[in-house]
């Protein structure tokens, strides 16, 4: 394996890049607008140009670059390098690897965003040496990362480890996907702050301000953290049951939100797991990396 | 490897032994009592005797067996052989693989018993050929098995793969593992009868009745496969947007009852399913090998 990779987050705010070296160091770190509604051409090119402006930052040569890793928030056929559907790009079944070849003389591989904070966390973060780990991260929407014997898993043609888009509630709420019931629905931090919406009213306008309640004793907003928790514990209960993995990440800002919503998480897991009180449940612990982890993950692809 | 395997496929009622060839064909099938209740020494006596008896009867040589495959109502940590618990038997924690040894000269493999079905399915039945594929068991529970290239998926510990006891109306109907709202609460053949019950009086005591008089143009019949079939899609799309398997195959009595269900699950798919009209979804398929399965499934491990 060659010194260095070059990890690509795209998002549909901003587009960022970053030399890794093998000890999963950051050495350098640009991002530029992702500029989202432009044609694909001039997106593309502005992927290169801040993959290169990276490149240039941390003084390496391409020749010592082991591949180009890309996350992108999307549905991917890795097998084929096919972009099946990129809602923030309003891109369909374009044959993204191809597009990328020609902009830099690198190995292109491509995944999905979550696989690669998934993957960033197992290889360097909250999950550090475990070789299975599932996280999410609740956001707009609710991503997931499925790491199985120290690799990302993406289901049959690639396509899978979709958990927000598993079912928490058959026939309950509409998700942002069409389906009802999703753990999506219930689980993303826009999920939490409509409901906080509907009891505090508009002022209510991030999960912060329903955890600074709740943390001062406000009676409501300690019984929708408590719903909340055990959306999660019973969305996380259902892949422990079939992936029994070793640590469950949470990432995202509600997350971050302090050990309040954690604590509550892990005391629910037991019970509401299959067989967890006899055979133990995995913790479930806070993601470290924030914002680096999908580029770690993706420069290791 | 050598030509012939021998698997055991231990039930509540019986246990079942056969000897198989390298084609999958049974050469000899043996079934006796599973007496349960007994002291596990008698037990586990008799697993030794019924694959004795049909070692016998395929009349081949011990020597030309590659191993003893078991398939197990129970959760099984299969990295230590450790049976954590079969309830129909009421053990706990036994170290099966030790106890099992001494009784034939041979290397003793165990595994679930849904898991084996699934796998004999995947090798010969109605997924022959295909590498990645998800079976239900739809009977007093629901058992699952998970084929992940070529391999059964146990998860990381070996006692994962429990999709009957994952999350399908978080909140909803009490299930026989004490959980709420479990796969199995809903799409087991009890389910539907203890449903059955509820609409058409005692008399109603298997899933049979109900689809006779559903096809016989029962409107509450109709409506109540039409209940089930939607648990059912809707189980299924959890998984499929986790794996995106080639098959999903339906076992059990409930799956033999004709085309009526498969048909009706087969058209609640593309909807249910994340992305499922966009990029496809696997065919619903019922299972061919009936109790073969967990047979040759078992001889395979």
């Amino acid at each position: 394996m060659k010194p260095y990779h070059l990890g690509l987050d795209v998002g549909g705010t901003n587009l960022a890049a970053a030399i890794v070296d093998n000890d999963f160091n950051i050495l350098s770190h640009k991002s530029i607008p992702a500029g989202a509604g432009r044609d694909w051409q001039a997106i593309t090119a502005d992927f290169a140009a801040a993959s290169r402006a990276a490149i240039d930052a941390a003084g390496v040569s391409i020749e010592d670059i082991e591949c180009w890793g890309i996350g992108m928030p999307s549905c991917i056929d890795t097998r084929t390098g096919l972009l099946v559907n990129a809602h923030q790009f309003g891109w369909k079944n374009v044959p993204i690897r191809e597009w990328l070849k020609p902009l830099l003389p690198l190995d292109v591989r491509i995944d999905n965003d979550a696989n690669c904070a998934a993957y960033g966390e197992a290889l360097a973060g909250a999950a550090k040496g475990r070789a299975n780990v599932i996280m999410l991260t609740l956001g707009t929407g609710v991503g997931s990362g499925i790491i199985i014997d120290g690799h990302i898993f993406k289901g049959a043609d690639g396509m899978g480890a979709e958990i927000g888009h598993s079912t928490l509630v058959q026939g309950g709420r509409t998700c942002n996907c069409g389906r009802k019931g999703c753990v999506e629905a219930y689980c993303s931090a826009t999920a939490l702050i409509k409901r906080g919406r509907e009891i505090f009213g508009d002022a209510c306008t991030n999960a912060k301000s329903i955890f600074d309640k709740a943390l001062s004793g406000d009676g409501r907003a300690v019984d929708l953290i408590d719903e909340y928790a055990t959306y999660l514990a019973y969305s996380l209960s259902s892949v422990t049951a079939i992936f029994r993995p070793e640590v469950l990440i949470l990432g995202g800002g509600v997350a971050d939100a302090g050990d309040y919503l954690l604590d509550k998480v892990n005391a629910l897991m037991p019970k509401a797991t299959y067989n967890g009180e006899t055979t133990g449940v995995p913790p479930v612990v806070r993601a470290t990396l924030g914002n680096a982890a999908g580029l770690i993950g993706a420069a290791f692809l």
